[in-house]
């Protein structure tokens, strides 16, 4: 089942620059492993904004929110979750 | 180059249903012929809405404004545009 | 999977009564229905609002979109779906 | 009376851990209380968000102020009421 | 129990006249019913808006509920709905 | 003249606790002043809100500010002020 | 006492020109008799828009709604009205 | 003086065709010869809306307002106008 | 040239008074001197806000930048800026 | 490839102010640069706030990404992006 996260990243200015390196190095490792597994499909830079444009499949609602609320930068998040079903026209 | 396109149909209510089901089968035709070429390269649904999020593969923003102002419910559209680059965390 | 859903109903004022009422009573036979399936499991009125709040339990994205499109106040209505998860402190 | 409320958290950045955790096991209790209470009957998380949507069984406003108001993360919330009627087509 | 309520009136420019008064008229006797009742405790115009804000001390929110959409103007209103509980500081 | 406000108290979580309570006690003593003295006829709590809702009978906008701007809690608080005329429906 | 109030007007497109002139000239013989007499101190249009930025000064809420409620196009306009109080910095 | 305007034309869908093509001629010729005189120095369109950025460089508000009142497209148009003044990292 | 300004001030709770008060001060004789001037036509304070509605008088967008941005409490306000044109049924 | 981009300045009060003027005097070069590249093809302030208007012209949007997120000032700013096409009345 797929969905539509639109994810915004608000870091607060005081966190020192190692400790935020360090957040961001484990989010991204904890990404591409979702990513090499098929649950994260895409993931796209929204452009001029720290935010993406990602598209999960999973099996069901709690998954997602696992998976989302592991994330090291969740903390620091606004997130927009849509469910997507088949398009009648789409091709797939 | 990507960009992410949700569209919102907004029918009149006193459209004759079968120009309503013209003007629908000649949208089908025209976004499954972008979908084949791979320019259209997603479209889902939005649950519960008559809407869909999708994704357009194309070489400038001329094209992509070509490609949708020849949609045949158009008129009958409003649409937001994102523009997406690479994410540093993508594996693709 | 739960659902919440907000619907907002939006009968153009020059419906004709009869037509209106009809809509209406294929509207309820059909969201009774359901009911009774256990896939719409509850039911409630914004007060002041000709609008609700609803609780589906269906299996997927798939199944959500095509009983909502289905309702035959669906073309005159505006929706909002907003997947449900388990909340660590329920106690059921 | 049913009252949907939608809580929303914002717990600062600088709270240090240990107090975060108590309250957060505070509120686990306080809540579990009053749903075996019956008046706090569904708890859910919205997916992908720190915040959740429940639905209150009070006997007036003023109690449910006072449930609410007396929540340990209260004072780290936004929170939107709705009150919510009879719906006609409801079968329960 | 007490509910502020705003009410903003959005009568279609192409009703006739004659009918628009009509539905004025029970609106304005109907209101006063209430008022002497005393569930329609007060009716304040929005200065410049064809709109008021209102309070109602009824007994519950489906007694709420059935008294604004029996409002002859219902069907062309919007409402916003709020729920009032007692303030610490009030001296009444 | 009347006047519908809507007040809304945001404290920083960090000011002391003795001064948030000490600012919050000299409120409450100049709130049931001007209740007593009949300038501020209305005081309600939001229900599930840091907020209230009241209504304030005044000579002038003058007056109204220079009693808002007075209030303890005002550098804490966002306003919403809205005038109100006699609505032709009221009995009163 | 000073209200700054926003004004946009809202001609349905379907009015009969010959009416819709008729409107507007009373609409312009109304304010400038308002103006001359005082009580519609400024009158500035927002440039690109079909609406208004006006100050008035009256004696009370009921003498500006009944002002603004007679305005000839008062019917298919939507209006902010601010109420004005004197700045301590102002010189005037 | 350079002004920033952003247009969004809404044509209601009962225009007969005709008439709006004629509107849109007069639009274009409106709009080129502007555009010759260096007033209306750039007109780019939204991607994927009927709606476009504008730059105008005028003598004044009320110059500007006259060219855009008088825009064939005004009567179906919505606008946004900013000031822009002359930024200090500009090199121009 | 007019503009009709609203700024809305933001101290930060945490500046000390003495700063603060410094400040407001050289506020106060900045925008007197605009007064004498002039150039700040109508400055008016927002009932119950730290925000006022001012009317400038310049000769330019770039003056006008130059007046606010000088502003000594210009770091922490937000501001609208609308340009106002001559209305045709103005008598000024 | 043309792009619209408005990037609003959101400085933290408690920033240095030698640590803030060197952000902004390498922001000042770093847009300069571009400038001179015709990249950034047009810089306007927008009157009464810390935030501009800009045009780019870039290949793609990875690089408009990769310019915009090198900005000093990127970590304190908020953008908006819009991609802009060629309009059919231009006469560029």
């Amino acid at each position: 089942m797929l969905y539509l996260v639109r994810m915004d990243v608000h870091l607060p200015h005081d966190i020192p620059a190692p400790i935020a390196e360090e957040i961001k190095a484990r989010e991204k490792a904890y990404s591409q492993d979702l990513q090499r597994q098929g649950k994260w499909q895409q993931l796209h830079r929204v452009v001029g904004e720290y935010a993406n444009y990602s598209v999960f499949d999973v099996d069901s609602h709690d998954e997602l929110h696992t998976l989302l609320s592991g994330l090291p930068l969740f903390p620091y998040m606004t997130m927009q979750v849509t469910p997507l079903a088949r398009h009648p026209s789409s091709i797939r």
